[in-house]
C-alpha cells in the first residue's frame, strides 16, 4: 500500500543462504503491495577483511583508493539479491551510490550525505521493480566513490526513506529491536515498543549499538519512522518516532553502558583563565573527541582536571596532555582505563524531580563510587569503576521498574 | 619519454606479494619518463568465485546483476595497487569503467567497447598520476555496468591505448611471449620477437591462449603496437605489430591445436538447396558459433554433412541437429567428440606454393588421419583424432623447421 525501505545489515546477508531468506521476506513486503527499496550492508566479515588488505597494502592507506577498496563489499551483497529476487520471478534492479546518487561530501572514509536523487529509484518502483541499493556508500561531485563511515548502510537507508518521503524506515538486525538494557547483560531486559528520536539518539551515542547515532539524527530531521526489528523472527521490534505528546512519558527508559573509555586526569593544574584551552585545543586538532570533563572545585588556585576518551585515543591523548601539562605546571597526567559510563535515558526526566537524586542513591547503596557525571536534559551518565558495569546497570534497572513496565 | 600501457593478468596479482611486485614494475617505467595507464584483471580465481556464487544465487542469473557482480574482482585489484603505489610516494589513482568512461553496449556478460573517454585519465597524467584502470569492465549508457566476456582486460587495455595514442600497449602474463607452438606440449617451441597481428590473431582463435581475439583485432583496427611480456622476468617477450614490408615473411609462424572441438556429422543428407540452411540457422539463433563445415561430395543426391562446435555446445547443437534431420530426411546424427584441430599459422603461406600438401604429408606419414580442412589466406587447420594432438604438433613444428629460425 505504501513505499517501505528495508534495511539488512551485515549478519542478515553473511551468506547466501541468509540472502535468501533476505530476499523471501522482501518478497513479502512486495505481496503486500507495498514499493519495496532494500538497502544492503556487505556480508559480516567482508568490510574487515577488506580493511586488513588495506592495512597490508600501505600503513596508511591512501583514502580515496581505500573506500573505492571496501564499497565492494556492498556491490557483491546487492547483485546477489538482485540475481536471487529475478531468480524467484521478481523484476529486481540494484543500484550503488554513483547509480542512485547518493551525494556526499568528499570526507573519504567518513563522509556525509549531502543529497539523494530519487529519480532512478523512482522510474524503477514504477516498472514494478523492487530496487535494492548498496549501503554505506556514496559517490562525490567528482564521481569518486566514497563510504559513510562504519554502520553507514543505517544511515544510507533512512536517507534514501527520507528522499523517497516513504512510509516506513525498517531496520533488520540480529535483535528484535531497542530493550531497556542489554539483554546480554540483565536478562529482565525488556523490549520497547516504542522510542523517541532523542530518546534513541541518546541510547545510541552512550553505547547502545543497535542503531547508528547518524542514523537516528537523520531520522529525526526528516520524521522517518524507523522500525528495528529481527531478520530472523517475525517477533516484536520496536518503532523509533515522533515523542507522542499524548502519550505518558516514561520517566526512564533504558539504562545503557559503555565500556570504550577511558579516564584522564590532569593533577594540581593552577586554576586561571585559557588552561582549558590550552589543554584540549591539541586533541580537538588531533580528532581525539573528548566525552566528558569535569574540573575539581579549586584548592588553594589549584585544580585537578579529569576528562573521558574513547579507549583507541588513550595513547595519543595521554602524550598531549602530558605536553599541555608541563606548559601549564601541572604536576602529573594519570590514566585510568578500567573505568565504564553508565546511563539513564527518558524523556520524562524533564518533568520529573529527582530522578538524578535516585541514580547516585541507588549507586551509592550498592557501594558504587561515581568518579564523573554529566547530564543532559534527557540523560544522565556516570562514570565508574568498570568492575562494576553489570551490577549498576542491573540496580539501575530495578530502582526505575524498567522491567515493570507495558507500553 | 612516452605513455606506456600495462596489462596484468590474474596470476600477476594473484595475491598482496605480486601487487606489491607490479607496483615496482609500474614505478620503473613511471621513472624512466613515461606517463603510465595500468590496466589490471581480478585475482586468479576471484572471478571463477563470484561466478559460482551467482550462479548459486539462480539457476540463470539476471546478466546486468550479474555484471554487476564479477566486476567486483577488478575494483579491488585497482584500489590495491593504487595503495600500495600511493604507498611507495608514487601519486596513482584507481578507474573504474564508468569513472573513465568506457563506453560499451548493453550486451550484459560480452559487452563491446564502443568509445573510451580520455579525459580524466589525460587531467590525472598531467597531474604527474600512474592511473590504475579496472580491465573487464564498462558502462553502458544507462549507467549500468557491463564486462567484456573472458579475457576481456586484454581488450581494455588495447582499448585505452588506442584511445590514448599510446607509444606501446605491454601485456604482461605468466609467458614471457608467443611461442611457435605451447612449450607445454612441445618443447623445441620457440619464442617469437615479433608476430604480424593477422598471423597472432589466427594463432588467438586457433586456440594459442596469449592474448584474447578481440584485443588482437582491435590492435590492428587502430596499429597499437602490443608487447606481450611476463610479470615475472626481464627477459623476452613478443612485439606484436604491423606487418614489415622490409621483412623476409616466414612461411610458417606457428603451430597450435583446440582441444575443445566436437564434431557433429549429419549422415545422409538430400542434396538439395536450402538443406544447411535448415541445418545451420537453428544453430545460429541458439548462439552456437559452428566453427569448421564440410560437405562431402555426393552420391545418388544424398551426402553427409560435418560441422564442429565447442565442447559445452555439443549437447544443444545435437539436439538441434536431430530435429533438423528429421525435417530433411536425414539418416541419423553421429557426434565425436575425441577431436581436435591443429593449425599452422603464417603469412608467408600467400606466397609460398606447397605449404599445405607439405602439412598432410607430414601428418599422413605419421599415420594421422585428417577428418576435416579448412583454410584461410594465412592458416591451415585440420581436425585430427584427438589422441594425436601432441604428435601433429612435433612433427609439424620439426616439419617446418619452426625450432631453427632466428627472427
Amino acid at each position: 500500500m505504501g513505499l517501505v525501505v528495508q534495511k539488512y545489515g551485515g549478519t542478515s546477508v553473511a551468506n547466501l543462504e541468509k540472502i535468501k531468506n533476505v530476499a523471501r521476506k522482501v518478497i513479502r513486503a512486495k505481496e503486500e503491495g507495498n514499493d519495496v527499496v532494500v538497502v544492503l550492508s556487505a556480508m559480516a566479515g567482508e568490510t574487515d577483511r577488506l580493511i586488513g588488505l588495506a592495512f597490508q597494502a600501505a600503513e596508511d592507506p591512501d583514502r580515496r583508493e581505500y573506500d573505492a577498496l571496501i564499497s565492494t563489499g556492498e556491490q557483491v551483497t546487492v547483485s546477489l539479491l538482485a540475481i536471487v529476487l529475478n531468480g524467484m520471478g521478481y523484476r529486481a534492479r540494484s543500484f550503488l551510490g554513483y547509480q542512485v546518487k547518493v551525494h556526499t561530501d568528499q570526507a573519504y572514509t567518513k563522509a556525509r550525505i549531502l543529497k539523494v536523487d530519487t529519480r532512478v529509484i523512482r522510474e524503477e518502483l514504477k516498472k514494478g521493480s523492487i530496487v535494492v541499493v548498496a549501503g554505506f556508500q556514496g559517490v562525490d561531485m567528482e564521481n569518486n566513490i566514497t563510504t559513510l563511515g562504519r554502520g553507514g548502510s543505517d544511515t544510507s537507508a533512512v536517507a534514501l526513506a527520507a528522499a523517497l518521503r516513504a512510509d516506513v524506515c525498517e531496520i533488520y538486525t540480529d535483535v528484535d529491536g531497542v530493550y531497556t538494557t542489554d539483554p546480554n547483560v540483565y536478562d529482565k531486559a525488556r523490549r520497547l515498543k516504542r522510542i523517541s528520536y532523542d530518546e534513541m539518539l541518546e541510547m545510541a551515542r552512550a553505547g547502545a549499538k543497535v542503531l547508528q547515532p547518524r542514523s537516528v539524527e537523520m531520522a529525526k530531521k526528516y520524521e522517518v519512522p524507523v522500525y528495528v526489528k529481527s531478520s530472523f523472527t517475525d517477533e516484536g521490534g520496536t518503532l523509533v518516532t515522533k515523542e507522542d505528546k499524548e502519550m505518558e512519558r516514561e520517566v526512564v527508559s533504558g539504562v545503557t553502558y559503555d565500556r570504550d573509555q577511558a579516564k584522564i586526569t590532569v593533577v594540581h593544574v593552577p586554576d586561571r583563565p585559557g588552561i582549558a584551552a590550552r589543554l584540549f585545543t591539541p586533541l580537538a586538532e588531533h580528532n581525539i573527541p573528548v566525552d566528558m570533563i569535569i574540573q575539581n572545585a579549586s584548592m588553594d588556585n589549584y585544580t585537578d582536571l579529569s576528562f573521558t576518551v574513547s579507549r583507541k585515543d588513550v595513547k595519543e591523548a595521554y602524550r598531549l596532555a602530558q605536553e599541555a601539562a608541563k606548559d601549564v605546571g601541572a604536576t602529573s597526567v594519570e590514566v585510568d582505563e578500567n573505568v565504564a559510563k553508565i546511563s539513564i535515558i527518558g524523556v520524562g526526566m524533564i518533568s520529573h524531580a529527582g530522578v538524578a537524586a535516585k541514580m547516585f542513591t541507588t549507586l551509592a547503596k550498592e557501594g558504587i563510587n561515581i568518579m564523573m557525571i554529566s547530564t543532559s536534559e534527557i540523560k544522565i551518565s556516570c562514570v565508574v569503576q568498570a568492575k562494576y558495569t553489570e551490577l549498576a546497570v542491573m540496580v539501575l534497572h530495578d530502582a526505575f521498574e524498567l522491567d515493570k513496565r507495558e507500553d
